[in-house]
Protein backbone atom coordinates (compact mmCIF):
# COMPACT_ATOMS: atom_id res chain seq x y z
CA UNK A 1 0.00 0.00 0.00
CA UNK A 2 2.91 2.63 0.10
CA UNK A 3 3.75 4.46 3.14
CA UNK A 4 1.52 7.18 4.76
CA UNK A 5 2.85 10.30 6.20
CA UNK A 6 0.79 11.89 9.28
CA UNK A 7 1.97 15.16 10.74
CA UNK A 8 1.21 16.53 13.93
CA UNK A 9 1.74 19.91 14.79
CA UNK A 10 -0.12 22.21 17.22
CA UNK A 11 0.97 24.93 19.95
CA UNK A 12 3.32 24.25 22.70
CA UNK A 13 1.86 21.43 25.03
CA UNK A 14 -0.95 20.93 22.84
CA UNK A 15 -0.63 16.99 23.04
CA UNK A 16 1.24 16.03 19.59
CA UNK A 17 3.87 14.12 21.28
CA UNK A 18 1.29 12.02 23.33
CA UNK A 19 -0.74 11.54 20.29
CA UNK A 20 2.24 10.88 18.63
CA UNK A 21 2.79 7.50 21.29
CA UNK A 22 -0.86 6.70 21.12
CA UNK A 23 -1.47 6.60 17.69
CA UNK A 24 1.49 4.42 16.90
CA UNK A 25 -0.11 1.67 19.78
CA UNK A 26 -3.47 2.01 18.25
CA UNK A 27 -2.08 1.74 14.70
CA UNK A 28 -0.38 -1.21 16.07
CA UNK A 29 -2.66 -3.38 17.41
CA UNK A 30 -4.35 -3.21 14.17
CA UNK A 31 -1.40 -4.89 12.60
CA UNK A 32 0.15 -2.13 11.13
CA UNK A 33 3.93 -1.26 10.51
CA UNK A 34 4.31 2.32 11.98
CA UNK A 35 7.72 4.34 11.97
CA UNK A 36 7.82 7.28 14.28
CA UNK A 37 10.18 10.65 13.02
CA UNK A 38 10.84 12.96 15.68
CA UNK A 39 11.39 16.26 14.24
CA UNK A 40 11.90 18.04 17.64
CA UNK A 41 15.16 19.07 18.25
CA UNK A 42 14.85 20.38 21.56
CA UNK A 43 12.50 17.28 22.79
CA UNK A 44 13.09 15.78 26.59
CA UNK A 45 11.52 12.79 27.84
CA UNK A 46 9.49 11.77 24.54
CA UNK A 47 6.61 9.68 25.56
CA UNK A 48 7.36 7.13 23.00
CA UNK A 49 10.72 5.78 21.65
CA UNK A 50 11.23 7.06 18.37
CA UNK A 51 12.64 5.18 15.17
CA UNK A 52 14.26 8.44 13.63
CA UNK A 53 14.91 11.11 15.53
CA UNK A 54 16.51 14.89 14.71
CA UNK A 55 18.54 14.55 17.66
CA UNK A 56 20.40 11.89 16.52
CA UNK A 57 22.39 13.95 13.93
CA UNK A 58 21.74 17.47 15.69
CA UNK A 59 22.79 18.60 19.58
CA UNK A 60 21.03 21.66 20.38
CA UNK A 61 23.35 22.56 23.61
CA UNK A 62 26.11 22.01 20.78
CA UNK A 63 24.45 24.39 18.57
CA UNK A 64 23.74 27.26 21.26
CA UNK A 65 27.40 26.60 22.23
CA UNK A 66 29.23 26.68 19.08
CA UNK A 67 27.58 29.47 17.28
CA UNK A 68 26.32 31.41 20.44
CA UNK A 69 22.98 30.74 20.46
CA UNK A 70 20.52 31.48 22.55
CA UNK A 71 17.72 28.34 22.48
CA UNK A 72 15.49 30.38 20.05
CA UNK A 73 17.77 30.51 17.50
CA UNK A 74 19.20 27.22 17.85
CA UNK A 75 16.01 25.51 17.48
CA UNK A 76 15.40 27.47 13.89
CA UNK A 77 18.95 26.77 13.15
CA UNK A 78 18.18 22.79 13.87
CA UNK A 79 15.48 22.64 12.22
CA UNK A 80 16.73 24.23 9.20
CA UNK A 81 19.20 21.89 9.37
CA UNK A 82 16.94 18.78 9.76
CA UNK A 83 15.43 19.82 6.23
CA UNK A 84 18.70 19.76 4.53
CA UNK A 85 19.99 16.34 6.08
CA UNK A 86 16.41 14.77 5.83
CA UNK A 87 17.82 12.19 4.31
CA UNK A 88 20.34 11.05 7.32
CA UNK A 89 17.58 11.46 9.81
CA UNK A 90 15.23 9.04 7.81
CA UNK A 91 18.22 6.71 6.56
CA UNK A 92 16.84 3.19 7.83
CA UNK A 93 13.26 3.78 6.21
CA UNK A 94 13.67 2.71 3.49
CA UNK A 95 14.58 -0.77 4.73
CA UNK A 96 12.21 -0.31 7.58
CA UNK A 97 9.31 -0.06 5.04
CA UNK A 98 6.38 0.74 7.35
CA UNK A 99 2.54 1.52 6.31
CA UNK A 100 2.36 4.88 8.40
CA UNK A 101 5.57 7.17 9.28
CA UNK A 102 4.09 9.66 12.31
CA UNK A 103 6.17 12.94 12.35
CA UNK A 104 6.34 14.71 15.39
CA UNK A 105 6.92 18.26 15.04
CA UNK A 106 8.63 20.79 17.25
CA UNK A 107 6.93 21.77 20.68
CA UNK A 108 6.84 24.95 19.21
CA UNK A 109 5.18 25.71 16.29
CA UNK A 110 6.99 28.39 14.89
CA UNK A 111 10.39 26.78 13.98
CA UNK A 112 8.54 24.54 11.44
CA UNK A 113 5.49 26.36 10.26
CA UNK A 114 6.94 30.01 9.39
CA UNK A 115 10.22 29.48 7.91
CA UNK A 116 10.81 27.86 4.58
CA UNK A 117 12.00 24.40 6.27
CA UNK A 118 8.65 23.38 7.47
CA UNK A 119 7.03 23.20 4.33
CA UNK A 120 10.06 21.91 2.41
CA UNK A 121 10.17 19.08 4.76
CA UNK A 122 6.96 17.99 4.68
CA UNK A 123 7.28 18.59 0.57
CA UNK A 124 10.15 15.76 0.04
CA UNK A 125 9.57 13.44 3.00
CA UNK A 126 8.46 10.53 0.98
CA UNK A 127 5.00 8.82 0.71
CA UNK A 128 2.06 7.60 -0.94
CA UNK A 129 -0.09 9.91 0.95
CA UNK A 130 0.24 12.97 3.41
CA UNK A 131 -1.83 14.56 5.84
CA UNK A 132 -1.53 16.82 8.76
CA UNK A 133 -3.21 17.01 12.00
CA UNK A 134 -3.99 20.08 13.75
CA UNK A 135 -3.87 19.95 17.58
CA UNK A 136 -6.08 22.32 19.16
CA UNK A 137 -5.61 22.08 22.76
CA UNK A 138 -9.19 21.30 24.16
CA UNK A 139 -8.51 22.98 27.52
CA UNK A 140 -7.35 26.18 25.65
CA UNK A 141 -10.03 26.07 23.03
CA UNK A 142 -12.83 25.34 25.62
CA UNK A 143 -12.68 29.34 26.19
CA UNK A 144 -14.19 30.96 23.40
CA UNK A 145 -12.26 33.65 22.71
CA UNK A 146 -9.33 31.58 22.80
CA UNK A 147 -11.24 29.40 20.26
CA UNK A 148 -11.59 32.29 18.12
CA UNK A 149 -7.78 33.13 17.43
CA UNK A 150 -6.69 29.33 17.60
CA UNK A 151 -8.95 29.13 14.37
CA UNK A 152 -7.95 31.70 12.59
CA UNK A 153 -3.86 30.61 13.31
CA UNK A 154 -5.60 27.30 11.86
CA UNK A 155 -6.56 28.98 8.61
CA UNK A 156 -3.29 30.42 8.84
CA UNK A 157 -1.09 27.22 9.43
CA UNK A 158 -2.98 25.10 6.88
CA UNK A 159 -1.94 27.48 3.91
CA UNK A 160 1.42 26.92 4.61
CA UNK A 161 1.30 23.19 3.68
CA UNK A 162 -0.66 21.96 0.55
CA UNK A 163 -1.66 19.01 2.33
CA UNK A 164 -5.15 17.85 3.29
CA UNK A 165 -5.83 19.10 7.29
CA UNK A 166 -7.51 17.37 10.10
CA UNK A 167 -8.29 19.70 13.11
CA UNK A 168 -8.13 17.66 16.54
CA UNK A 169 -9.45 18.76 19.70
CA UNK A 170 -7.20 17.06 22.57
CA UNK A 171 -7.33 15.93 26.03
CA UNK A 172 -11.25 15.61 25.72
CA UNK A 173 -10.76 13.48 28.65
CA UNK A 174 -9.94 17.14 30.75
CA UNK A 175 -12.86 18.77 29.02
CA UNK A 176 -15.44 16.08 29.11
CA UNK A 177 -18.37 18.12 30.32
CA UNK A 178 -16.99 20.56 27.60
CA UNK A 179 -16.57 18.96 24.80
CA UNK A 180 -20.24 18.79 23.26
CA UNK A 181 -20.25 22.41 23.88
CA UNK A 182 -17.18 23.25 21.73
CA UNK A 183 -18.40 20.68 19.35
CA UNK A 184 -21.17 22.63 18.95
CA UNK A 185 -19.79 25.82 18.13
CA UNK A 186 -18.61 24.50 14.74
CA UNK A 187 -21.76 23.24 13.01
CA UNK A 188 -23.46 26.27 15.20
CA UNK A 189 -21.89 29.54 15.07
CA UNK A 190 -24.59 31.30 16.51
CA UNK A 191 -23.70 29.40 19.89
CA UNK A 192 -19.74 30.53 19.91
CA UNK A 193 -21.52 34.03 19.06
CA UNK A 194 -23.40 33.28 22.39
CA UNK A 195 -20.14 32.19 24.26
CA UNK A 196 -18.39 35.12 23.21
CA UNK A 197 -20.57 37.50 24.28
CA UNK A 198 -20.21 36.12 27.67
CA UNK A 199 -16.65 35.99 28.38
CA UNK A 200 -16.13 39.61 26.62
CA UNK A 201 -17.35 43.04 26.13
CA UNK A 202 -16.40 46.20 24.13
CA UNK A 203 -13.50 46.39 21.39
CA UNK A 204 -12.58 42.83 22.30
CA UNK A 205 -16.18 41.35 22.19
CA UNK A 206 -17.00 43.30 18.55
CA UNK A 207 -13.33 42.30 17.26
CA UNK A 208 -13.96 37.93 17.95
CA UNK A 209 -17.16 38.73 16.19
CA UNK A 210 -15.91 40.08 13.46
CA UNK A 211 -13.51 37.49 12.61
CA UNK A 212 -15.50 35.14 13.71
CA UNK A 213 -18.36 36.05 11.14
CA UNK A 214 -15.96 36.41 8.60
CA UNK A 215 -14.31 32.40 9.29
CA UNK A 216 -17.94 31.63 9.75
CA UNK A 217 -18.87 32.88 6.18
CA UNK A 218 -15.71 31.38 4.69
CA UNK A 219 -16.85 28.06 6.01
CA UNK A 220 -13.34 28.04 7.92
CA UNK A 221 -15.25 27.21 10.98
CA UNK A 222 -14.60 23.48 10.99
CA UNK A 223 -15.62 20.26 12.73
CA UNK A 224 -12.84 18.65 14.71
CA UNK A 225 -12.37 15.53 15.85
CA UNK A 226 -12.60 15.49 19.81
CA UNK A 227 -9.61 12.89 20.89
CA UNK A 228 -7.94 11.91 24.20
CA UNK A 229 -4.04 10.24 24.08
CA UNK A 230 -4.84 8.81 27.86
CA UNK A 231 -8.71 7.17 27.37
CA UNK A 232 -7.97 6.66 23.09
CA UNK A 233 -11.76 8.57 23.15
CA UNK A 234 -12.14 9.04 19.64
CA UNK A 235 -9.43 7.16 18.10
CA UNK A 236 -12.04 5.84 16.03
CA UNK A 237 -13.72 8.49 14.24
CA UNK A 238 -9.57 9.40 13.99
CA UNK A 239 -8.59 6.63 12.25
CA UNK A 240 -11.34 6.32 10.17
CA UNK A 241 -10.71 10.08 9.19
CA UNK A 242 -7.09 9.10 8.36
CA UNK A 243 -7.96 5.96 6.18
CA UNK A 244 -10.51 7.86 4.13
CA UNK A 245 -7.75 10.93 3.35
CA UNK A 246 -4.87 8.17 3.05
CA UNK A 247 -6.55 5.73 1.27
CA UNK A 248 -9.33 6.74 -0.06
CA UNK A 249 -11.57 4.62 2.12
CA UNK A 250 -9.53 1.87 2.77
CA UNK A 251 -10.45 0.33 6.29
CA UNK A 252 -8.35 1.55 9.42
CA UNK A 253 -11.14 0.49 12.10
CA UNK A 254 -10.08 -2.94 12.84
CA UNK B 1 2.53 62.92 30.15
CA UNK B 2 2.80 59.61 31.89
CA UNK B 3 3.89 55.92 30.48
CA UNK B 4 3.31 54.90 27.02
CA UNK B 5 4.33 51.28 26.47
CA UNK B 6 5.11 49.44 23.01
CA UNK B 7 5.51 45.91 22.45
CA UNK B 8 6.68 44.22 19.64
CA UNK B 9 5.85 41.08 18.05
CA UNK B 10 6.14 38.96 15.29
CA UNK B 11 7.57 35.60 13.76
CA UNK B 12 11.33 34.84 14.88
CA UNK B 13 13.71 37.10 13.10
CA UNK B 14 11.10 39.60 12.24
CA UNK B 15 13.27 42.09 13.75
CA UNK B 16 11.58 43.16 16.94
CA UNK B 17 15.16 43.08 18.60
CA UNK B 18 16.44 45.64 16.23
CA UNK B 19 13.65 47.51 15.78
CA UNK B 20 13.19 48.16 19.82
CA UNK B 21 17.01 49.24 19.68
CA UNK B 22 16.71 52.07 16.51
CA UNK B 23 13.32 53.17 18.06
CA UNK B 24 14.86 53.96 21.36
CA UNK B 25 17.88 55.77 19.44
CA UNK B 26 15.28 57.76 17.51
CA UNK B 27 12.89 58.39 20.47
CA UNK B 28 15.79 59.70 22.39
CA UNK B 29 17.02 61.77 19.88
CA UNK B 30 13.81 63.49 20.36
CA UNK B 31 13.90 64.10 23.53
CA UNK B 32 12.22 61.49 25.28
CA UNK B 33 13.05 59.05 28.10
CA UNK B 34 12.87 55.74 27.01
CA UNK B 35 13.58 52.30 28.71
CA UNK B 36 13.48 48.91 27.39
CA UNK B 37 12.38 45.56 28.95
CA UNK B 38 13.87 42.77 27.25
CA UNK B 39 11.08 39.42 28.08
CA UNK B 40 13.00 37.34 25.88
CA UNK B 41 14.86 34.53 28.06
CA UNK B 42 16.27 33.19 25.41
CA UNK B 43 17.69 36.70 24.12
CA UNK B 44 22.18 36.32 23.34
CA UNK B 45 23.63 39.27 21.86
CA UNK B 46 20.49 42.11 21.87
CA UNK B 47 21.49 44.81 20.15
CA UNK B 48 20.65 47.40 22.75
CA UNK B 49 21.24 47.45 26.27
CA UNK B 50 18.11 46.80 28.08
CA UNK B 51 17.38 48.82 31.66
CA UNK B 52 15.21 45.95 32.76
CA UNK B 53 15.68 42.43 31.65
CA UNK B 54 13.66 38.53 32.54
CA UNK B 55 17.42 37.64 32.38
CA UNK B 56 18.23 39.13 35.55
CA UNK B 57 16.00 36.93 37.14
CA UNK B 58 15.25 33.67 35.35
CA UNK B 59 18.13 31.57 33.73
CA UNK B 60 17.25 29.88 30.83
CA UNK B 61 20.19 27.18 31.31
CA UNK B 62 19.41 27.02 34.97
CA UNK B 63 15.46 26.01 34.44
CA UNK B 64 16.47 23.29 31.78
CA UNK B 65 18.93 21.68 34.22
CA UNK B 66 17.02 22.14 37.73
CA UNK B 67 13.48 20.90 35.58
CA UNK B 68 15.06 18.91 33.44
CA UNK B 69 13.12 20.47 30.16
CA UNK B 70 14.50 21.07 26.64
CA UNK B 71 14.59 24.32 25.51
CA UNK B 72 11.20 24.38 23.97
CA UNK B 73 9.83 23.56 28.05
CA UNK B 74 12.24 26.02 29.28
CA UNK B 75 11.52 29.10 27.31
CA UNK B 76 7.50 28.81 28.17
CA UNK B 77 7.84 28.09 31.76
CA UNK B 78 10.67 31.22 31.88
CA UNK B 79 7.83 33.01 30.14
CA UNK B 80 5.11 32.03 32.76
CA UNK B 81 7.76 32.98 35.59
CA UNK B 82 7.80 36.11 34.32
CA UNK B 83 4.17 37.19 34.10
CA UNK B 84 4.08 36.09 38.11
CA UNK B 85 7.50 37.87 38.71
CA UNK B 86 6.79 41.39 36.63
CA UNK B 87 7.26 43.50 39.26
CA UNK B 88 11.30 42.25 40.18
CA UNK B 89 11.62 42.13 36.30
CA UNK B 90 10.35 46.26 36.13
CA UNK B 91 11.83 46.86 39.53
CA UNK B 92 13.30 50.51 39.02
CA UNK B 93 11.18 51.29 36.36
CA UNK B 94 9.07 53.71 39.07
CA UNK B 95 12.62 55.45 39.80
CA UNK B 96 12.95 56.05 35.86
CA UNK B 97 9.59 57.21 35.21
CA UNK B 98 10.20 56.88 31.25
CA UNK B 99 8.09 58.79 28.70
CA UNK B 100 8.56 55.12 26.68
CA UNK B 101 8.41 52.08 28.10
CA UNK B 102 9.80 49.36 25.02
CA UNK B 103 9.19 45.91 25.22
CA UNK B 104 10.94 43.20 23.34
CA UNK B 105 9.46 40.23 23.29
CA UNK B 106 10.44 36.19 23.38
CA UNK B 107 12.21 35.64 19.65
CA UNK B 108 9.75 32.69 18.88
CA UNK B 109 6.33 34.17 19.78
CA UNK B 110 4.46 31.06 21.05
CA UNK B 111 5.44 31.33 24.27
CA UNK B 112 4.06 34.93 24.76
CA UNK B 113 0.87 34.89 22.61
CA UNK B 114 -0.47 31.31 23.10
CA UNK B 115 -0.05 31.37 26.75
CA UNK B 116 -1.79 33.13 29.30
CA UNK B 117 1.16 34.93 30.32
CA UNK B 118 1.81 37.12 27.67
CA UNK B 119 -1.65 38.57 27.36
CA UNK B 120 -1.50 38.86 31.35
CA UNK B 121 1.86 40.71 30.94
CA UNK B 122 0.33 43.13 28.53
CA UNK B 123 -2.71 43.81 30.93
CA UNK B 124 -1.01 44.23 34.04
CA UNK B 125 2.24 46.14 32.73
CA UNK B 126 1.60 49.73 34.18
CA UNK B 127 1.08 52.57 31.66
CA UNK B 128 -1.26 55.42 30.43
CA UNK B 129 -1.33 53.72 27.18
CA UNK B 130 -0.21 51.17 25.11
CA UNK B 131 0.28 49.58 21.84
CA UNK B 132 1.61 46.41 20.11
CA UNK B 133 3.75 46.74 17.11
CA UNK B 134 2.84 43.18 14.69
CA UNK B 135 6.24 42.58 12.81
CA UNK B 136 5.83 41.63 9.26
CA UNK B 137 9.43 39.93 8.33
CA UNK B 138 9.50 42.16 4.72
CA UNK B 139 11.35 39.48 3.24
CA UNK B 140 9.33 36.59 4.58
CA UNK B 141 6.27 38.47 3.24
CA UNK B 142 6.98 39.43 0.07
CA UNK B 143 6.26 36.27 -1.09
CA UNK B 144 2.10 36.78 -2.04
CA UNK B 145 1.32 33.50 -0.16
CA UNK B 146 3.58 34.16 2.64
CA UNK B 147 1.55 37.61 2.92
CA UNK B 148 -1.93 36.22 3.03
CA UNK B 149 -1.01 32.91 5.98
CA UNK B 150 1.00 35.93 8.10
CA UNK B 151 -2.15 38.38 7.65
CA UNK B 152 -4.22 34.92 9.18
CA UNK B 153 -2.11 35.18 12.02
CA UNK B 154 -1.82 39.04 12.70
CA UNK B 155 -5.52 38.89 13.29
CA UNK B 156 -5.05 35.55 15.49
CA UNK B 157 -2.76 37.55 17.67
CA UNK B 158 -4.70 40.74 17.37
CA UNK B 159 -7.25 38.81 19.29
CA UNK B 160 -5.23 38.03 22.34
CA UNK B 161 -4.13 41.39 22.82
CA UNK B 162 -6.91 43.52 23.49
CA UNK B 163 -4.60 46.74 22.91
CA UNK B 164 -4.26 48.95 19.27
CA UNK B 165 -1.91 47.15 16.90
CA UNK B 166 0.09 49.11 14.01
CA UNK B 167 1.05 46.25 11.50
CA UNK B 168 5.04 46.95 10.20
CA UNK B 169 6.39 45.48 7.27
CA UNK B 170 10.34 45.12 8.26
CA UNK B 171 13.75 45.52 6.53
CA UNK B 172 12.01 47.75 4.59
CA UNK B 173 16.19 48.18 3.29
CA UNK B 174 16.46 44.68 1.68
CA UNK B 175 13.17 44.56 0.24
CA UNK B 176 13.91 48.03 -1.40
CA UNK B 177 12.35 47.53 -5.28
CA UNK B 178 10.12 45.60 -4.06
CA UNK B 179 8.18 47.15 -1.05
CA UNK B 180 5.68 49.57 -3.60
CA UNK B 181 4.11 45.99 -4.71
CA UNK B 182 3.22 44.52 -1.06
CA UNK B 183 1.89 47.72 0.34
CA UNK B 184 -0.61 47.87 -2.90
CA UNK B 185 -1.48 44.31 -1.50
CA UNK B 186 -3.03 45.99 1.67
CA UNK B 187 -4.91 48.72 -0.97
CA UNK B 188 -5.94 46.42 -3.96
CA UNK B 189 -6.43 43.24 -2.70
CA UNK B 190 -6.79 42.38 -6.62
CA UNK B 191 -3.21 43.07 -6.86
CA UNK B 192 -2.50 40.36 -4.44
CA UNK B 193 -4.99 37.94 -6.40
CA UNK B 194 -3.18 38.65 -9.43
CA UNK B 195 0.29 37.81 -7.33
CA UNK B 196 -1.41 34.56 -5.72
CA UNK B 197 -2.31 33.27 -8.97
CA UNK B 198 1.00 33.91 -10.51
CA UNK B 199 3.39 31.84 -7.58
CA UNK B 200 0.25 28.94 -7.15
CA UNK B 201 -2.14 26.59 -8.70
CA UNK B 202 -4.60 24.04 -8.17
CA UNK B 203 -5.62 23.31 -4.25
CA UNK B 204 -3.16 26.09 -3.24
CA UNK B 205 -4.62 28.84 -5.52
CA UNK B 206 -8.03 28.36 -4.40
CA UNK B 207 -7.84 27.88 -0.71
CA UNK B 208 -5.28 31.33 -0.89
CA UNK B 209 -7.92 32.99 -2.87
CA UNK B 210 -10.61 32.13 -0.61
CA UNK B 211 -8.98 32.56 2.90
CA UNK B 212 -7.53 36.41 1.12
CA UNK B 213 -11.35 37.36 -0.29
CA UNK B 214 -12.75 36.11 3.54
CA UNK B 215 -9.74 38.67 4.81
CA UNK B 216 -10.51 41.54 2.55
CA UNK B 217 -14.34 41.13 2.49
CA UNK B 218 -13.70 41.79 6.79
CA UNK B 219 -11.49 44.70 6.22
CA UNK B 220 -8.34 42.59 7.72
CA UNK B 221 -6.02 43.70 5.33
CA UNK B 222 -4.56 46.35 6.82
CA UNK B 223 -2.35 48.67 5.69
CA UNK B 224 1.70 48.20 7.22
CA UNK B 225 3.93 50.93 7.69
CA UNK B 226 7.08 49.79 5.93
CA UNK B 227 10.28 50.56 8.22
CA UNK B 228 14.11 49.97 8.47
CA UNK B 229 15.67 49.82 11.70
CA UNK B 230 19.17 49.98 9.42
CA UNK B 231 18.60 52.89 7.26
CA UNK B 232 15.58 54.41 9.69
CA UNK B 233 13.61 54.45 7.03
CA UNK B 234 9.73 54.81 7.81
CA UNK B 235 10.60 55.96 11.17
CA UNK B 236 8.42 59.28 10.51
CA UNK B 237 5.50 57.31 9.63
CA UNK B 238 6.07 55.33 12.76
CA UNK B 239 6.30 58.02 15.02
CA UNK B 240 3.29 60.23 14.20
CA UNK B 241 1.17 56.79 14.02
CA UNK B 242 2.28 56.19 17.42
CA UNK B 243 1.85 59.38 18.50
CA UNK B 244 -1.82 59.35 17.43
CA UNK B 245 -2.63 56.24 19.32
CA UNK B 246 -0.61 57.23 22.40
CA UNK B 247 -1.38 60.25 23.21
CA UNK B 248 -3.96 61.54 20.88
CA UNK B 249 -1.87 62.79 18.62
CA UNK B 250 0.90 64.66 20.40
CA UNK B 251 3.68 65.48 18.38
CA UNK B 252 6.58 63.36 18.82
CA UNK B 253 7.97 63.99 15.19
CA UNK B 254 10.70 66.60 16.32
N1 LIG C 1 -5.09 14.15 30.21
C1 LIG C 1 -4.47 14.27 29.05
N2 LIG C 1 -3.25 14.84 28.98
C2 LIG C 1 -2.65 14.92 27.77
C3 LIG C 1 -3.25 14.45 26.58
N3 LIG C 1 -2.40 14.70 25.56
C4 LIG C 1 -1.32 15.30 26.08
N4 LIG C 1 -1.46 15.44 27.42
C5 LIG C 1 -0.51 16.06 28.35
O1 LIG C 1 -0.27 17.41 27.93
C6 LIG C 1 1.11 17.74 28.07
C7 LIG C 1 1.70 18.15 26.73
O2 LIG C 1 1.65 17.04 25.86
P1 LIG C 1 2.74 16.82 24.73
O3 LIG C 1 2.32 15.62 23.96
O4 LIG C 1 4.11 16.83 25.28
O5 LIG C 1 2.52 18.17 23.87
P2 LIG C 1 3.37 18.73 22.61
O6 LIG C 1 4.18 19.85 23.13
O7 LIG C 1 2.33 19.22 21.66
O8 LIG C 1 4.18 17.58 22.08
C8 LIG C 1 1.78 16.51 28.66
O9 LIG C 1 1.84 16.66 30.04
C9 LIG C 1 0.85 15.37 28.28
O10 LIG C 1 0.90 14.31 29.18
C10 LIG C 1 -4.55 13.84 26.69
O11 LIG C 1 -5.17 13.43 25.71
N5 LIG C 1 -5.10 13.78 27.94
N1 LIG D 1 18.82 44.86 6.76
C1 LIG D 1 18.05 44.80 7.84
N2 LIG D 1 18.19 43.79 8.71
C2 LIG D 1 17.39 43.76 9.80
C3 LIG D 1 16.43 44.75 10.05
N3 LIG D 1 15.79 44.43 11.21
C4 LIG D 1 16.35 43.30 11.65
N4 LIG D 1 17.32 42.88 10.81
C5 LIG D 1 18.16 41.68 10.95
O1 LIG D 1 17.31 40.54 11.01
C6 LIG D 1 17.78 39.61 11.96
C7 LIG D 1 16.73 39.35 13.02
O2 LIG D 1 16.50 40.54 13.71
P1 LIG D 1 16.07 40.54 15.25
O3 LIG D 1 15.83 41.97 15.64
O4 LIG D 1 17.02 39.78 16.08
O5 LIG D 1 14.69 39.73 15.16
P2 LIG D 1 13.74 39.20 16.36
O6 LIG D 1 13.95 37.72 16.45
O7 LIG D 1 12.33 39.48 15.87
O8 LIG D 1 14.10 39.95 17.59
C8 LIG D 1 19.06 40.22 12.55
O9 LIG D 1 20.14 39.68 11.83
C9 LIG D 1 18.90 41.68 12.27
O10 LIG D 1 20.13 42.36 12.14
C10 LIG D 1 16.29 45.81 9.09
O11 LIG D 1 15.45 46.71 9.21
N5 LIG D 1 17.13 45.79 8.02
MG1 LIG E 1 6.21 17.44 21.72
MG1 LIG F 1 14.62 39.27 19.49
Amino acid sequence: MGMHVVFSVGTAGSGKSLLTSALREWLEEKGWGVYIANLDPGARNLPYEPDADIRSIIDINELMEKHGLGPNGALILAVDMAAARLHEVLQDIDEASPDYLLVDTPGQMEPFVYRPSGPLIVEQLPGTSKVMLFLMDGWLVSNPLNYVSIQLLAASVRLRFPVPFVQLLTKADLIEDQVDRVMSWSSRPSELEDAISSSSDGEAYLMHRRLLSMLARGGYIEKPIPVSAVTRAGFLSLSSALANILSGGEDLQD
